[in-house]
């Protein structure tokens, strides 16, 4: 038995939505019969793509084997067979786009960041709020496998008393006249919306917060560690963005997070984004692939040595947690929490104002990095 | 051809100027004959014990085949075959004894840290350098081997332009109610002169200033992750001393370098003690032990992955430095550096005043934490 | 500084009491300069022999250097310089030689079984606890270094919710006709007072109520497999006392433990004592040397598979846990803790009462057995 | 040469019945020329697909190329063409087939349990055996490689006297709060036909009878270690069955087997299912996929250490039995020696009358749980 549920996709043929959205999860989903409810029965997603380009949207659809597009987004947001709407268009647009989805009462669910500015996210979650509608944005790490992990470790108690999160993020991004860059030059460009702490705070918002516990007060430094890069046509060009940031977070519970991201550092460590749990009862350390723990019967005794060998080798005390279910990707698991969300009424705490969360604790963190202090991180009253 | 030169060693019994300086340094350096000079001569230590029992001097000096010991400081600062005077007492006594030796004229050598509060340190250096006297203070980190090579990296010009620096330190010191502590009690009573602070940060102080660059501005958060610990009689105690510290210190240059450092974390990296230096031409990571360098062409490319596997190995383009020498222990190195500091008059950086300068580092770290904010670092006119 | 402390032992020249508690326990003890209280004076046992054959006892004395012996074992009693009597005789004697003992007003510490009545070896405990003396019983598998962490993770919450305990112990003896036997003949006739759970089931007892639960109801069947055995003159022999035992044991709080012990299994297991606990948060498994892990995430996913290779392999998951501080023979450890609660009224659990609950064990599993039915075990109304 | 015999296949969509007995067995039987008879010819089954949805047959057939499909039993029973009927269907309804199969006059081949009460069981047993028909039950772990072979040993006289044996079977089901499920949730509810006995007696049965020796007496206690798990919805639910049991079986010829069975343990052993079997001569253990052997002579000498390390690698004198036939699924196996035994009369011992001794043994273990006493075994007077 199956049900079928319409998605408007806006900013289809947009790298992120076409290869992680549409290749990733929704056609694939199709593809295997829909999302399995509790019922038993199949939910299988309609897509009607949007777009600006006639061309480029018909030959994604007849690729992806997709039935309708439409290059009017006023239209689209009119049909009532879609009642779910999805935003992957530029940040730019995006806060706009969700306050007409939410108006035509559609369901929302949007990449991140949600708007340029906390007081837009909050007013686009304030909307959502308002309306009744069910509302989701990406958080794609939390279903990295690892970081899933970490996760569960975190919900079964495994830790006891947290008391310290490190979160170590990237690597070394090539420069551009030796090796090729690995990311797109506007990334290192103030003026075109480069920097870590918009990059990846976000992020690490929503990974401390879920997995941990709300941040209350924070310290980042940002800095401009390259100054001059090369662009895609081998140009060289002036790089003031920040480059990396190191922020230390007071958390709920007197726990402390430590930060540091940065693409100018090279990577000894287990995956690009590490982030490592201490508590009283055990440690883990996860990557976005793997999550090693060492319970608290297994840590090794250290000790300053006076002889030179090393006395204890700190690698062998983890333990790898096992694979017990095949990998899937991480965003087609969140379209199903969210398409499961929107008809069985499912929980869904993945959302706009969890996301205007994260737009925000980038902002204090520019904030706190420019005014040189502490910054206070407001409390929601829920 | 040999010459000797007499030292008076303070506090010759207890723990550390026992096992690291008559041990491990000066005893070895007399059974092997004297350090040599660069004339080809060898200078051969002669040693006057000092302590407060004589019982104990007496049996110390037998077994270790030392002439001389004596309960009465004063006597032995005033007799002329002793130039040297070594201080290794409680941190209570150090600078007034220090003073006492300056006074009568000796040089001075002396165990970390030199004083209490930071005036104390800088008075005791400052009557150093009025007095015309060498001096030097114990800071063996730069000597274990994997920080050495870090410093001959640095030396080297190896790093091109120094980006950022960070230090990992320290490790899970056993709560004392299951698996038994590997350190003393007091280390966690703030009122007995315990914390994290305190103890660490004087030794980060100059492997940051020695290697890299001076501080110049910090901000610091103390922490107290677990208030109970038991002691040595296996009773539980109030462990109210900060057991982890968090920093992010501006060094000059622009350079930026975070410390973490805690006995309540469960180590996953190479060594107890981790400092990483990145720099635009290659970067590094040594532990006490060991020292691993990534030059900028050996740079892997590293990328976010849309696949489960994660797609490079970070530890494997890191290349093993090899030894070149054979291991001498830390504590002996310094001492023939200093011994021939004074009598060939050859320079020795890792004096009173920089030492001075570490009592302070801890002095502000704690101000920081206190105060919440960033603080300045006083800087040298020299 | 250092105490004495005076302590007869009774039985100086058997094979357990001279290698176990003389040689490798309170020697030892006194070569390194006694127990450390922990107001951080020493204690040194004093030693007064006692034994039946003289010659013996002065060329064991002369031996390990001990001072005193005798032959009087009233005498000894008599002597208020010795508080703490040992016994390590044969079983027969024991409560009856406790019982004299406890009269005389010393403090007891003596070999299991300690009786070999369930009935006297409560009278005994009775005693002692009447006399207000301090008594302790040797529990030497508790620290057996796989044991003791095993005991720790129960004691540190590790288990969550305990579910069941699976103990599988000894070996296969050698019948004796083709390979030499590893145990003396008399462990297999009935009429000497061998048998499997005579010997093992007090073992068991503490190992499950101390580190568990206490037990409240058991079934047990004991078997008879090999009926020749060969002697250690080499003769057949008729060997007619249970050489295993099979029962089921329900524990306080629903949970269940299974024991298997027998002298006629080849063993493909970690050690020759294995014991598993099985709970909601994780499982361990702990043999005398070692201990291993498996928290709830780690736990790999099993399934039947239809294929002929083995999916998982089940060793891989499991975590050894590290040691934490250097072995110590379990004798000595327990003799170090009684001698402390002599002196300090440290609490000592191993004692009189939980030793003759053991004889219980073993003799309501005879019953069990004989009769062919569960047995109750009568609960202590502490 | 090639002959045909018609079987008909009732319950052809089920689960079991499509991959084990279709897909893995009779198919391939037919795509590999039939089974090879003893005279030389090949005798190829022809196949009468029956079931209760016609669309859901018409689609199997044409998959796996089969002729001819009904949703009509009686008349498929009419049908001479067919002389074998197989039952794969629910439990509920087989003893009412078997016993319609019979009457007219088919051999009957099925899954097992044959019936939900041995009082059925044996009921359908004697009609068989009164009609003079061939039948036979699924006993697949029979043919697992490693029982296999431990079976081939008892045959060739490996173990002398047979003294005891021990099954361990079953592994952790994950609760499904944390991790997804291996197995069904109805196998956890009582009300459902779940629970431990009911799903595995019949297995350990018919391997300790065909292997070692008949049951006379058993003592079983159920356990229901874990109260909530959540379904195949992420719901949670009370499951209420027994999860696992513990028995002592004692054999004829005073042979003494232990079963452990239990969803609530984490495995740490060579296979999912272990049977281990000791003798005089040897001991065994297989698991579902190899076996290893201890011949008398290979027996390590094990023995009580004082030390720390243990004395003995008890794995390492175990011997891996080798592969000397390739694999062939046990189903597939179990199917050609009872369509031999049709055609050509051989020996079929795995028969309706052995299989409802394993329902009976179930139907003992439940009632020695309840009634908390030994039961025994009623013997067959064959």
């Amino acid at each position: 038995m199956a049900d079928r549920i319409g998605i408007i996709v806006n900013g289809a043929t947009g790298r992120m939505t076409k290869n992680q959205h549409l290749i990733n999860s929704l056609v694939p989903i199709r593809r295997d019969g829909g999302v399995k409810l509790s019922n038993g029965t199949h939910l299988i997603p309609d897509l009607l793509l949007v777009g600006r380009n006639a061309d480029a949207l018909e030959a994604l659809a007849d690729h992806l084997g997709i039935e309708k597009w439409s290059t009017d987004l006023d239209a689209a947001l009119a049909d009532q067979q879609y009642p779910i709407y999805f935003d992957g268009v530029t940040t730019k647009l995006r806060a706009n786009n969700l306050l007409r989805a939410i108006k035509a009462g559609k369901h929302v669910y949007c990449e991140k960041p949600t708007a340029e500015k906390a007081a837009d996210a909050f007013a686009v979650a304030n909307a959502a709020k308002a309306a009744g509608i069910r509302h989701g944005v990406v958080q794609d790490k939390l279903w990295a496998p690892g970081m899933f992990k970490l996760g569960q470790l975190a919900k079964s108690g495994f830790f006891g008393k947290i008391l310290s999160v490190r979160i170590d993020g990237c690597y070394w991004v090539f420069e551009g006249d030796l090796q090729r860059p690995q990311r797109p030059s506007w990334n290192y460009r103030a003026k075109d919306g480069g920097g870590m702490i918009l990059d990846m705070m976000p992020h690490y918002h929503y990974m401390i917060e879920d997995i941990v516990a709300p941040v209350e007060r924070l310290v980042c430094l940002g800095a401009n560690h390259i100054e001059t890069r090369w662009d895609e046509a081998g140009q060289p060009y002036r790089s003031d963005a920040d480059d990396a940031c190191y922020a230390i977070l007071q958390l709920k519970g007197g726990i402390v997070a430590q930060v540091m991201s940065s693409w100018c550092i090279r990577v000894r460590r287990d995956d690009i984004i590490n982030m490592a749990i201490d508590g009283t009862n055990g440690s883990a350390i996860a990557g976005l692939k793997n999550c090693w723990i060492q319970p608290r019967l297994a840590t090794p005794k250290a000790q300053w040595s006076l002889d030179a060998a090393a006395p204890v080798d700190f690698y062998s005390d983890w333990q790898l947690l096992p694979e017990t279910d095949p990998y899937v990707n991480a965003f087609r698991l969140e379209w199903e929490l969210f398409l499961r969300a929107v008809v069985e009424g499912s929980p869904f705490p993945w959302n706009l104002d969890v996301a205007a969360g994260g737009v925000q604790l980038a902002e204090l963190s520019e904030q706190s990095w420019h005014e040189g202090r502490w910054v206070d991180v407001p409390q929601k009253t829920m």
